[in-house]
């Protein structure tokens, strides 16, 4: 086995050109639907990631954390949304930022949109963060009473300028390579919104609907009545895409390279170098019900091949990962060797390593290991 | 509220106090067992929480990554086995450490074991990984053709000297306060080690069973026949542990604090800022046979009361954590406050923040932000 890059421990590795396809791909179709195209920066993290997307006219961006969105800002990102409620605790960044950009910031409650207004001193953008069903975060979009409170707070407010209704349409990671099915997904967690827009829309007529996730960005072909859309994971795709049917495998842009450690002929599973702290704990279920936390293939001399499954990641603890191999393959993936493993989540996964490694060998940052994030 | 620590953002927040208690407890019993004593210090990975250690004449550590091992040996550790099966790829920092520490890996494999030897320029010592019915790595103690051919190639060999058998016993984490069954987990675990260590004894009279695992550790009360424990979590405990019965809550001596940013009374239910990228996303089962990651109780004043139950933690997302909260507790939990949530899983948890706050604001080391850890 050749091992071009010295990779020694778990490693994420990233293909550029797969990488790259994706933000071409995906940043011409939004701008050929007339959509405006603000990617969620949360699943790369990373300042040189983010700046290929400029060679594709991309100047607004989404972010999961103020942290975050300082860590962009300060590489001249120049109009960010924050897409988690605002967490009035972190307000000397907010004034930091709605000083120097554009920053846009998500709130549901009335009282904390008071709240906000008593403390900031510049203007901010403020998305209504609107439940379209999955019941995490959101205003009810037949909850008028409470939409209605917060566009007052805002009404009197001189540093609250209201944007819109954002909404994260959490359901289409249950659908299946159907479009029909994202279609109606869509339509499902649309239609509240948009009788909200109209609703306002004598008053507001520049209110915009904010929507938008990996799988309807990449199945869907109609983004009528959705103004901007927000997906974040296409970047690299993952194995949980693959299964929903955003994209092939081949398009999974990130795989972690881990040393095999043990060899089991009797159960055919070996052992890696590889656990929860490198890959996260997400799974999804198999075609035979049984979970898994990657895809398993081939890996030699900087690459990794698609092409050919070799198997899956059936466990994970801490640091060891059990893989179940297909058969006949246990003889020839023996300790010392490495496989690359295609991740079931790649956001989670790139958020553990802190770092991604090229077929160049050149390292590329992350967020998760700078001083925006450690503390 | 007051916020004495001045927290915004999810912070682990160490109780020094508990976790020396911890400590303390479990040395003193390990020492009156006359069992040696060899923590794991894959729970805390902090060079300063290790250091507490020397105060208990603790001397032996164990770790679970070869570059684990490098940065607790450069802070002055110098006998320290790795728990995991040796990384043939990672041979410059085997023979680095072996050079200057008493270095313990373990194998379960003869041609790793001749493979090893071949690159190795110094003696280390090995244990054999033993599989006592987890099945994720180690010999099957009735394979005896496995275990005499792993014996013969350390005969062979001027640098591998054998040590022992070395086994987890993870059926343990299956115990719900019970010591009884706890006896028998242990006894059926520990028979076919024994055994072997008899079938070996008139020529290697020196071998050990190095065994262990917090929930034994904590609960059990007769180590016969058990030589070495290498417990690691009873440094913080975690609610998995409190439902096992190896501690109390009382005795869980970190926890997350957490900015709340969302309310919804309707669902008796609040969002905090702290979700899979800080918590991890193992999660243990409910009385009721919910899911939970985690249990929320008071914070103030720079510390938690783990007396009042207020919640626990239904479901994670990248920064979102979702509290199903006590009824009534609803309307004096808002956006803008900080509560404390007792983690699912303490390793984990602490791998995903990367250092510690304690009482008096000052921050503790943990590996995983060094760049021993990030590449």
């Amino acid at each position: 086995m050749s091992n071009k890059l010295n990779i020694t421990h778990p490693t994420l590795l990233l293909d550029v050109e797969k990488c790259r396809g994706n933000i071409d791909r995906l940043s011409t179709k939004m701008a050929r639907e007339d959509v405006i195209f603000r990617p969620h920066f949360k699943t790369h993290q990373s300042r040189e990631i983010g700046r290929w997307f400029r060679d594709y006219q991309i100047d607004k961006i989404t972010v999961s954390s103020l942290r975050m969105a300082l860590y962009f800002a300060d590489d001249g990102w120049k109009d960010i949304t924050v897409a988690f409620p605002v967490n009035l605790l972190e307000i000397n960044i907010i004034n930091d930022l709605a000083g120097r950009i554009n920053l846009n910031l998500i709130a549901e409650d009335a009282d904390v949109l008071v709240q906000l207004d008593h403390v900031l001193h510049h203007r901010v953008g403020i998305f209504l963060k609107m439940d379209t069903g999955t019941h995490r975060t959101g205003i009810d979009p037949a909850d008028i009473a409470t939409t209605d409170a917060c566009v007052k707070a805002m009404a009197k407010s001189a540093n609250l300028v209201w944007k819109g209704f954002l909404s994260h349409a959490g359901q289409t990671y249950l659908v299946r390579h159907d479009v029909e099915d994202m279609g109606v997904v869509y339509k499902n967690s649309l239609q509240g919104i948009i009788a909200l827009k109209e609703h306002y829309h004598s008053q507001y007529p520049d209110i915009r609907i904010s929507f938008g996730d990996t799988p309807g960005a990449s199945i869907m072909d109609d983004f009528s009545h959705i103004d901007e859309m927000r997906p974040g994971n296409f970047v690299f795709y993952d194995m949980m895409q693959v299964q929903i049917g955003s994209c092939s495998i081949d398009e999974v842009a990130v795989a972690m390279i881990c040393p095999v450690v043990a060899s089991h002929p009797q159960r055919q599973e070996c052992v890696i170098y590889g656990g929860g702290i490198h890959f996260s704990k997400d799974s999804i279920l198999r075609d035979d019900s049984k979970a898994t936390y990657g895809t398993v293939v081939p890996y030699s001399d900087g690459r990794w091949d698609s092409s050919q499954e070799q198997g899956y990641v059936r466990s994970l603890s801490q640091e060891h990962g059990v893989i179940k191999l297909l058969p006949d393959l246990i003889e020839s993936i023996k300790p010392g060797q490495l496989v690359a493993v295609l991740p079931v989540h790649s956001c989670m996964t790139a958020q553990c390593i802190g770092s991604y490694l090229d077929h160049d060998g050149r390292r590329i940052d992350h967020f998760a290991s700078t001083k925006y994030f450690l503390q």
